[in-house]
């Protein structure tokens, strides 16, 4: 991936204005009119992002819901969505496809506004694309996190990567993860409620630990994750186990789609507040440390770093 | 293209928000903050929008200026980009598109603002997205057009497509015409300066014809078109003529990047001025007229519509 580093330096070399933010965050900010705009694009490529044999209606719903995810992260209220869409030559793929895309747009109540369609070769992977447009208050970027604040997830993590496995052997069971893993649900109210608060905030999407370690070094602090705390769902904790090695595949998987966010430890119960108002579990993880790097620990004993923190296929900019 | 039609009538069903513009348009309007945002999202895909062989630079310059095109026929200024690009295995590939994207950037004077990059299976064809957003205060569709109305195209029409022709045989000359198929000019100021004359606005992408019919089509009106006063630039007049077969292969062929528009006979004089401002030529073609349909005619006479009117190899919505 030292290909895909040096692309995305020579990127960050063009893209000085200040609305980029050095292409360090998932989104970029653009004021106009006295408002503040949020523009995210992610895509996501068949064999790469999403398996072949993973439904049409689902790959639409999650092509929406990982950019609404990085509009969640700065807290935004989505005004738009514009799809790009490479046809297939299969029609129900297509129709599959945009009942899945008019499902998510419904859920998110975001409108599609546009895009574009093109033919692709015989024999080339499908490649989707997404753009998505809101507006934000307080748009937190990632570089925010300050040594003393405390590290929170919404939601549980471990679910999308365990699904992932289950699609991968083409089980169907367990239902929970399996359908976290096909269409997560991007925490746009959470990230709106959370906003004002946070000194930090991104989206989970390839995985706790390289995603937090993102944030630390965005931030030019450390990050200390405890994985005790790391919230598990139910259906993972039947399926996976509760231990160590169960919570290191939970926070190296990808695809939980769940907020990470610092904030100062005074915001403490102004957070678990809001958790409470939204009926979502928002648990505190770790902690921003002076210094650089990641640190892990367990029941109070630090554990070595595993060799992959998560996903590297790729980089929102 | 049954398909792609279906597929785009299926988007349409579910485009209901009026900033999507039935999706008839190449740009969506979005109003936030008394502002008038223009968003479009164009792909080009590798062996459908260009060549294999093109040069990496060049690829990425007509990225960018065919999503520019979409904003220039809005009269927008240009506010940002973010690209969406599958990352090759040719280091050397993605260093070239860089330095093309950065060259256009700055040639239009439009920042970086973000994007994705992925990783793309073994063998697939590069699929390279572009979203543009720029603000606007007339922002014509291309529904506006009204019997009664003249039609003009800026520049001259048909270079781009003798470019491709010449690029597709390996040759380097005539240079003029390979140019404007590789690096288009958004006709930016152009769009700007006309905006607030015109009734309807669109560039031409698929050929002259195709997307003057899509006008008609759009604005419920005929549309004629006099082939004799198509400008032809010198290049194609001495490559393939000026005779009723070259210029029905000037107006069927694609990647003018021109502007297409239509506005009321009152108009002219103030037309003529801005084109003699902009030192670009700015030419009178037709006349919107009641009924339906596309009408073609030479020195008088009316001329059969060739079977394939232009490109329609994937549509922006």
């Amino acid at each position: 991936m030292a290909g895909e580093r040096d692309f995305i330096q020579s990127l960050r070399n063009i893209a000085t204005n200040p609305a980029a933010r050095g292409l360090v965050d998932d989104a970029a900010i653009l004021e106009i009119g006295g408002k503040r705009l949020v523009l995210t694009h992610d895509m996501i490529v068949e064999g790469v992002h999403y398996l072949p044999s993973d439904p049409a209606e689902d790959v639409a719903w999650k092509l929406v819901a990982v950019n609404l995810s990085d509009l969640a992260a700065k807290g935004a209220v989505p005004l738009g969505i514009l799809v790009g869409y490479t046809l297939s030559r299969e029609g129900a793929w297509d129709e599959a496809f945009v009942r899945g895309l008019a499902e998510a747009a419904a859920a998110f109540s975001v409108p599609l506004l546009g895009g574009d369609t093109v033919a692709l070769p015989n024999g080339s992977a499908r490649v989707l694309g997404l753009t998505a447009i809101g507006e934000s208050d307080a748009a937190p970027s990632r570089s925010g996190a300050r040594p003393g604040d405390l590290l929170w997830v919404t939601g549980t993590i471990g679910d999308g990567g365990l699904g992932l496995e289950i699609a991968v052997r083409g089980q169907h069971e367990p239902a929970v993860p399996l359908r976290r893993y096909r269409r997560p649900i991007p925490r746009l109210h959470a990230g709106q409620a959370l906003a004002p608060l946070v000194s930090a905030m991104m989206d989970v999407s390839d995985g706790l630990l390289i995603d937090a370690s993102r944030m630390g070094e965005a931030s030019g602090a450390a990050i200390r994750i405890d994985l005790g705390r790391v919230p598990l769902s139910e259906p993972f904790a039947e399926a996976v186990g509760i231990d160590r090695a169960a919570r290191l595949r939970a926070t190296t998987s990808g695809d939980d789609y769940e907020l990470l966010f610092a904030a100062p430890a005074a915001r403490e119960e102004d957070i678990h507040a809001i958790a409470e108002s939204l009926n979502l579990a928002v648990t505190p993880v770790g902690a921003v440390e002076e210094g650089h790097g990641l640190r892990i620990m367990h029941h109070g004993e630090d554990v070595p770093l595993p060799a992959r923190l998560g996903y590297e296929h790729g980089s929102a900019l």
